[in-house]
């Protein structure tokens, strides 16, 4: 699927606005203007806009980037969205209410010839390919655990890239980054048997010093979501991998019975895995999300995973990613 | 989903019924008539009933245990289905094309207070649960490439173990092994993030000395279909695996550029990834479809590789299961 941007930043009376937030990090060119109901507690430092105002602005779709509690849709900002739609918007949502369960939407949408964006609901058939190497380079960053920060040091590698005047594109596989880039496919909600195909349609063929920074998701290690991470491996086919891992964690976020893997053994149970359709595939740097750690025992815990695993270690947030970026052989401009 | 048995084998005028003869194998008991068309080139060997006879005889459900070309639904089948609910009868399928899209089979279903089974299509929501480890013994038939025999290997060893009076139940996995076992969960057509909260439902907590013996699918060798494969194994903790393969490939069967991995490497991968959920967790032994061999070619073989890998092997055609059988520990009647 592919979002029109840019947006319109739809926060509402929501209490938090992850979403909102990671797109004007990450995307601040697709962030045109933001609308608040009265009393909200968020600001993305945007212009204000009413849909109206917006859509005579030039933009393209209201993005839902806050999540009410328990995901639903509440009644009350139904009126908003089908005045956007009226306006001439389309509107993106990653919540799991899907848009197209409300009738006033779907009329709406029918009417006025505009588009309903469930990013976390697929749409697309995918077709199981020949799985044979495709020319282009490939990153994929891969957890210890979940919630680790793939998707954060996956972007990050993508800036990096891209300031170096490598031609790189992130490809998101989950709703933030969707609606962040405004493309990619939702893996874990994809029938089974299709993501493996779903991953090598994200990351297609390309030109040969091109990257594409796939956005991992789940772990190996996860007992309710590791076969979601392995097609994604395997459909990814990644030239370079990049473990991600939360060092503040005895056991998996999800689990207390299980524990947090050891990131030498994450490294030889990605890669023996990833060889099945990249023969070359390897683990090129470590990336800890330190925020727990004050500065200097952060700084230490990077050293001492750095020298353990002969690896370039980054917390993406602290130091950057360059360290790891030096070590897929990329010629900038 | 539970399928109500025993059945009526709709054979109608298909070429091919692997199915139904599947079903007549490994559960006569299931197995009341078979219905077919002027010219069927079929015979299961059972009583020839219509719908009507079947129905007033006390079969509960019409099976469509044939597959006409491309997976679709014929029209000219669609009026004996219509006959069959009226009579009283559900309906099952292991198509692709869908029951519930076919207006006619809807209606009169609905008329009638009777249900279409499309067991390629599972319906039911799988809630995450936390993966401890649950009472009971579980074997999960694992292979080296798609298509190698686990259907086969599972039921055989299912049925195995009953002849020594031991408790053990088929889960079934794939909609071949759902209609000869009346209930199961099509794995692949599961949405990605619920694969193995799916299996862990499929096999859930029992008695001590219980075994549920699950069909396996795919191969963590395959490219396209590992995720399935990993999901299944996690959530299905099984204690034992047996692992199955075909000998005379060389390349995997969907894949010509993917070899056929050592049966080492597949011992190491799969134990290394289900010790995840199950530390315990062994492969107890071989299970090769030998059929392109001679007998002489074939026993060697056997010999073979029962030697190097050091556990039994066994053809289940051939040479019954019993030996693996031996190796699981169990205390019959």
């Amino acid at each position: 699927m592919t979002i029109a941007q840019p947006y319109l930043l739809f926060l509402a009376d929501a209490p938090h606005a992850k979403t909102a937030f990671g797109v004007r990090h990450w995307r601040p060119d697709a962030c045109a203007a933001q609308f608040r109901y009265p009393g909200s507690t968020l600001d993305l430092g945007l212009p204000e806009m009413t849909p109206d105002q917006a859509a005579a602005a030039g933009v393209k779709t209201l993005l839902i980037g806050a999540a009410p509690a328990g995901g639903m849709l509440p009644d009350r900002w139904v009126g908003d969205l089908v005045a956007a739609i009226r306006a001439g918007m389309d509107i993106a949502s990653g919540l799991h209410a899907r848009l197209t369960d409300v009738p006033e939407l779907v009329a709406a949408a029918k009417a006025a010839g505009r588009r309903l964006h469930d990013v976390r609901h697929p749409t697309e058939n995918f077709t199981i390919g020949g799985f044979e190497r495709r020319p282009g380079k490939r990153l994929l960053t891969v957890g210890a655990d979940c919630a680790v920060g793939k998707m954060y040091t996956a972007l990050a590698i993508e800036r990096e890239l891209r300031a170096r005047g490598v031609a790189a594109d992130f490809r998101a596989t989950g709703q933030t980054g969707i609606l962040i880039v405004g493309s990619g496919v939702s893996v874990d909600a994809v029938i089974s048997d299709f993501v493996a195909a779903a991953a090598a349609a994200l990351s297609p063929a390309a030109a040969d010093d091109h990257w594409d920074v796939v956005e991992g998701q789940g772990s190996l290690f996860h007992p309710a979501y590791a076969g979601v991470t392995l097609g994604l491996l395997h459909g990814s086919q990644p030239d370079a991998m990049v473990l991600c891992a939360d060092p503040s964690r005895t056991a998996l976020g999800d689990f207390d019975a299980y524990p947090q893997p050891d990131l030498a053994e994450c490294i030889a149970l990605y890669t023996d895995c990833a060889r099945l359709t990249n023969p070359d595939a390897r683990v090129v740097g470590i990336s800890l999300n330190s925020s727990s750690f004050g500065e200097g025992e952060a700084a230490a815990l990077i050293a001492r995973t750095e020298d353990r695993l002969g690896l370039p270690c980054v917390d993406p947030v602290r130091t950057g990613v360059a360290a790891i970026v030096d070590r897929l052989g990329v010629k900038g401009r």
